[in-house]
This record gives C-alpha cells, structure tokens and sequence, in this order.
C-alpha cells in the first residue's frame, strides 16, 4: 500500500558508505591566504620562519651592555666603573663597540654593540657622571637573545595543521610570514526543495510555510568551515530540481537538498539522481531523518535531507557534518559533547538509532518530546542526544551524552 | 636605582579594579542585524514569533484526510469505503470541503481540508477505483498539527541571550524572523608602540623586529565577540602616542596598546594617561605581565600591555577578555578549559601569579620553558597554566587547568 520505494539501511551502514565515498571522491585541497584572513583556518603545511628570531643578538633586559670579564668579582662592596660610551633604544642601532672599561646603555629590545657579551639589568648599577658602577658580576650571554636563539631561518615555525588560533597569527606575524597555505574549505551547494516553501523575506501565502533549512542547514556548514553557494527554494519539479542541482554540482563541492523527500516528492529527488547519476543511500533505520537520500552524480555526492527543520538539522550532524569537518580541517570544539543525566525516562523505538531534541539543566537533560516538525522544541533545545538502535528505554538519571548546539 | 615607577598590585586586586571599571564605564548595547549576519551573534532580546505555527492546520503524515467518527470501528477485517474527492499536496490549498464518506488524500505538509479532522496514514488505507479502503480507525486530531500548535503568533520563540546557532537561525526563518536585534560587539582600538617595530609585511631593517601583536591580539579580540580597529604602530614618542590614543578613543570603546610599557619607553604611555585622563593599574604582580598599564580617559578603558608577544596575549587573555566577552554576551565554549597532569616539575616564583607555556600531550600538560620573548614557544603550545601566587612548585603529575589557545 505504500508508495515509497526506500531501501531502508542502518544507520552505521550509512556512515560506513558515507566514509568511502568522501574517501573516494574527496581529498584535502590548499589555498594561499593572507595572514588576515587566516585565524581560524587549518595550516595546510608546515610553516618555516623567513628569518632568525631574534633577528639580531638583542637585550632581554634594560641596563648596560659590558663586556662580561670586566665584572667578574664586582659587588654592592667593591662595584667595578665603567665609561659609558652611548645609549641605544629599541630600534637604533648601537654605532660604537663596546671595549674592556666601557659600556653602552641599553633597552630591553635593542641590539648589543659589538664588543659586549652580557647585559647587566639596571637595578644592579649606579650611574656616576658619565660612568656606571656595576654591583654584580655578569656571566658571558647574560640577558642577550642571540640571534637565531629563539628560532633559526628555516625552521619549522608552526606546524602543518594547526588551527591558526590568535596565537599562532601572533607567531607568524612575528617572523614576518604575510600568507599561508590553509587548507581549502570544501563547497556545498544548499537547496531548498518544495512547492510549500517562501523565503523568510516573503510574504506568507495560504498552504506556504517559510523555508528555515536554507538558513540553518548554510549556519551548519559555515560552522563546520565550509563555504557555502545558495540556490535558494526549487518546486517539487522533476526538470527545476534537475536544473537546481546541476547549476549546484557546476559550482561546488557536494550539494544539500532539503525537503521533498517525503512520498511521491521524495521520488523526483530519487529519479533525477538516477538519471544524473546513481543512487546510493535511499533511506536510513534513524528517526528523524528516514527519507534521508544520498548520490552520486559525475563524483560529486548530492545529500538528499528530510524536509522538516529538526530532521534535517540533525541528519546533517550526524550524517553529514563528521566527514565535512574532516575535510576542512574544522574540529568540532572539545566540550561540544557533553555527559549529563537523563532528567526523565525516554522511550526509543528498538532496531532504529533515534534522535531527541534536550534542553540542559544544570547536569541534566531534559528530552523535549515533539515531532520532528517542531520549530518551538528547535527553538527551546540546547542540543541533542543519540539513542543506540538497541536500546528501548534511557532511564531517569541515566548518563546520555549531550551534543550541544551552542558551542560549535 | 630603577627607573620604572611601577606600583605593583595583586593580580586579583587587578581584575577587582577591572570589574569595577567594566561595570562602570560600559554596558550592553544592542543592535538590529540581518538573520544571515546574526549567526553565532547573542539575542539581545526576546524575539517573539510573529505568526502561527504551523500557519494552518498541517498534515504531519502522507495519507488520507477523512472525518475521524467515519473510520470508527475499521479494520483489516472490516475496512471503512471513502469517496476520494480531492488531492492535496504540500503548498497547495484544498477545493472541497470533507463531508462524511468522503475523504482527501493529503501529502505530509499540506493544509487538512475543511471538514476534516484526522489524517489516516497511507500504509493503512488500499484505493479501489475513486475509493479508499481505510483499514485503521482514526481518533479526532490524528495526524493533524494544529494551526499555532507548534508555536502562536506573539509567544517567545527564542529567549534573550542566547547564542544565535544554525539550530536557532533555522528556528527564527521558519517563522519568518528576518531581523533580530542581538548585542552590539563592543569595540576596540589596537596600538603597537614601539620604535623597533615593523609591519610584517614590510621589510625587515637592522635593529627592527615584526609587530605581532597588532594581528594576534586583534584576533583574540575578535574572538571574544568585539570588533576591531588598528591603529598600527605607534612610535615610542608622547605626541605620537597622545595622537595615536585620542584617535583610538574617538573611535572605539576601548583602546589596547602593546609595547613600550617597558622602562623609559613605558612612561610615555603613562605620561600620556595621566595627562588626558587617569592611570588606575600601573604594574600588576604577575610574570609574565608586569609593566601592565591601565588607564581611563574621557569615560573610556585604555590597556596597555607588555610588548612581548606572549606576555601581550597571557594578559589580555587572564585580565581583559574575561570582561569583553562578558560584554559582548560571547563566551569562552565550554571545553576551552582542561584539566591535565603536569608532565614534568614546575618551579613558579612565590609571591605572584605566573603564567606558563604548555604543550599538550595526550592527558598531559608539558610546560615550555622559555622567556615571554620567545616567539617559537607560542608557536608551539597548545595552552598556558596559571600558577597562584602562593605556589612555588607544581609537582609532576599534579593537576592543572590548561587553557587552549585553539579552542576559542
């Protein structure tokens, strides 16, 4: 009696596919950056440093450059005396040597004349006329970053694959490194299928409902360091649905549609993929998220989600989204799971992977018990919870691992 | 004998005077953005649904629409016969009003005809010519969501300070949400003072280092939910830096300069402070972080942080960000916080707050010994440790609370 034709899977089968075919059809790809435009990016490879660091032998510490054999046994009781020959700031450049019996005044920063081979900090001398009385004795190399000490030109700076944190922006800036090799962000295409749909800009027509996936399931991807194109809603249409996703698989990566999947609209989605290319996920043993739809279509792979808001979101987290951030790069945040107790008893539906909607309370969970067309239990949920295809009942109190909405 | 007039301060004292001035100087404002620019932004108020939801009275099945008291008593044995009288898929409006012995067959999303009040599911009903064999009774609002059920016109939708997530955006454009008013990033003007400094992109001349702190703090800004100005590099000159600093103000919310806190150069900043406005924090008991300069000027927080590049970022991170993300509603994810076992002995020094490099290792924390000029231990940690000033060493295998950089 039914007029579906899904070939209904387990939800770890569909990953398993999933997993092959971003092997088989994807790869990492690299770009140049400027440095700008690069914090939060993934280093694509290795970064060396341009140029020694410091880049000349500099003073660590305010006071005077001396030569350090001429301050052996000084002492607050018998200070040595030296001349002091010139004062040189953090970015001048020191234009006398320093000789046994002379020193240069000298700023954290600045370079060491020729000639001296310690700094002694300031608090330890007592400047006399043109002279300085040293107090302690200085070892050779004191308060002196050598040039190159810190890094040598050539070596690796910043490793391939590190995340480009405001730290690491302040590392390469420092050696002078003004772009970077970042890996790509992969493109998805994000359609919007259905003859119910108007843009949240429109006007809301009688039967119409607005189209929320467009907007979040594009929110998704960008957390998920994607870029994204928009082809915007396409009717239930067997030739607009062809042409939405051809103009898509011309401009990116991967394409997501959302929506049609269901009875009848569902198939057009399926017989446009067969006719392009193939199909090869048709249906998954996880609710919501059933009608889901995945093919392939001249090796890229076009995802089919569920229409409705919640649905599509939470296949696209678990389904999706993994093997998209493993291809930018992008990590999900650690503390994005989080391990709460159940608030209340949940019933599952044994043989299929079930998702629900929870609102966090404290150290609790609280499942929001709606259908997957709920926008208010959307609205209201801080994140979600994944119930094994096993498992019947979660029991109050029971430890569930919460992944959260907010911290992505 | 010294020459810096610092007045050291307790770190906490320091975030004591911090708070207070956060308190008193700034508060939340608010702003109206564009749903597709508000992703990751804080709602800054309620924001109500303007319209039902669902807007009419929805099928939440694919099926037939029939009058529930018809299909009372129906069974596989006993199946009810409806006159099918009209289709109805999603998006399009019903013709014909459901009278008993009659029915509609209704797509999952299409508006339930007048008349009728249940949907049967497809799987248990068989067509027979123009008829419907309905092989399950149905109870009154079966399959049917109700006009406004899900959520009605006026009612909050998503509660003031929440982070705007893909879940959330998806949420606001079902219910054609277009504009929301979400907290305004506070702003902030960054300086680098220093006669050393260039810009990285520029060439490297004798006695002259890359500025590294405008770009890493300006991202860390940036992360922390503020929005960012650069004033560039600044010279280690009083009308230079009084120019500088009054451009700031006039522009932002608040003013951080890194460099020329140190001796000498450090005055100037001081000098400036006390003569446009005030100086409130000069030195703070923490290593690195020292000559750190707080100061307040026409109602505005000027910061002025150590030049070192990781002396610059530990103390914008430990005592500036903690207060902007606090007023840019942005916080630090869950996660960016982690306890791990020290992998090795560290010696801290008594009597102030140090702050240490580390790397992680799997559950360990490896600190990086090196002073807060060394650019390649930034690039090489993962986190830092914050040791209390009553603590003089930290065992190996103690646990410790590593921030990471990358988590933000």
């Amino acid at each position: 009696m039914g007029v579906e034709f899904l070939d209904i899977i387990d939800l770890d089968d569909a990953r398993g596919i999933m997993a092959d075919l971003f092997r088989e059809l994807y790869s990492r790809c690299s770009e140049t950056v400027n440095i700008d435009d690069a914090v939060g990016r993934v280093l694509a490879e290795d970064v060396e440093s341009p140029i020694d660091l410091p880049p000349f032998d500099r003073a660590s510490r305010d006071g005077y450059a001396v030569v350090a054999s001429d301050t052996f046994g000084a002492g607050d009781e018998k200070p040595v005396r030296l001349r002091c020959i010139e004062t040189v700031e953090a970015g001048s450049l020191p234009s006398r040597r320093v000789e046994s019996g002379s020193c240069t005044r000298i700023s954290t920063g600045a370079p060491v004349p020729e000639g001296a081979d310690a700094v002694v900090m300031v608090e330890y001398t007592e400047v006399s006329g043109e002279d300085v009385y040293i107090h302690r004795p200085a070892y050779p190399s004191q308060h002196i970053a050598a040039a190159g000490s810190d890094i040598g030109a050539g070596s690796v700076l910043v490793g391939g694959g590190k995340v480009l944190s405001p730290d690491k922006i302040a590392a390469l800036s420092a050696a002078g490194v003004t772009s970077v090799r970042v890996v790509s962000r992969p493109s998805v295409h994000v359609i919007s299928t259905g003859n119910e749909l108007i843009e949240p800009s429109g006007r809301l027509e009688p039967a119409k409902i607005f189209d929320s996936n467009s907007l979040g399931i594009s929110a998704a991807l960008r957390d998920a360091g994607c870029s994204v194109s928009r082809g915007g809603i396409v009717r239930d249409d067997y030739d607009e649905l062809r042409r939405g996703l051809i103009e898509g698989l011309g401009k990116a990566d991967l394409v997501i549609t959302s929506g049609g999947t269901s009875a009848g609209a569902g198939d057009v989605l399926a017989d446009v993929l067969e006719d392009l290319g193939e199909v090869v996920i048709h249906g998954i043993s996880m609710k919501p998220g059933k009608p889901t739809i995945v093919g392939v279509v001249d090796g890229k792979m076009v995802v089919g989600l569920p229409g409705f808001p919640v649905a599509a979101l939470l296949v696209f987290r678990s389904l999706v989204e993994p093997f998209l951030r493993e291809l930018s790069g992008i990590k999900a945040p650690e503390g994005s799971v989080k391990t709460l107790k159940l608030a209340e008893r949940f019933h599952s539906s044994r043989g299929r992977v079930q998702y629900a909607l929870v609102r966090v309370d404290g150290q609790y969970a609280r499942p929001i018990f709606k259908d997957s067309g709920a926008i208010a239990a959307l609205a209201g949920a801080d994140g979600y919870i994944e119930v094994p295809k096993n498992v019947e009942i979660l029991n109050e109190g029971e430890e569930v691992e919460v992944v959260l909405f907010e911290n992505r």
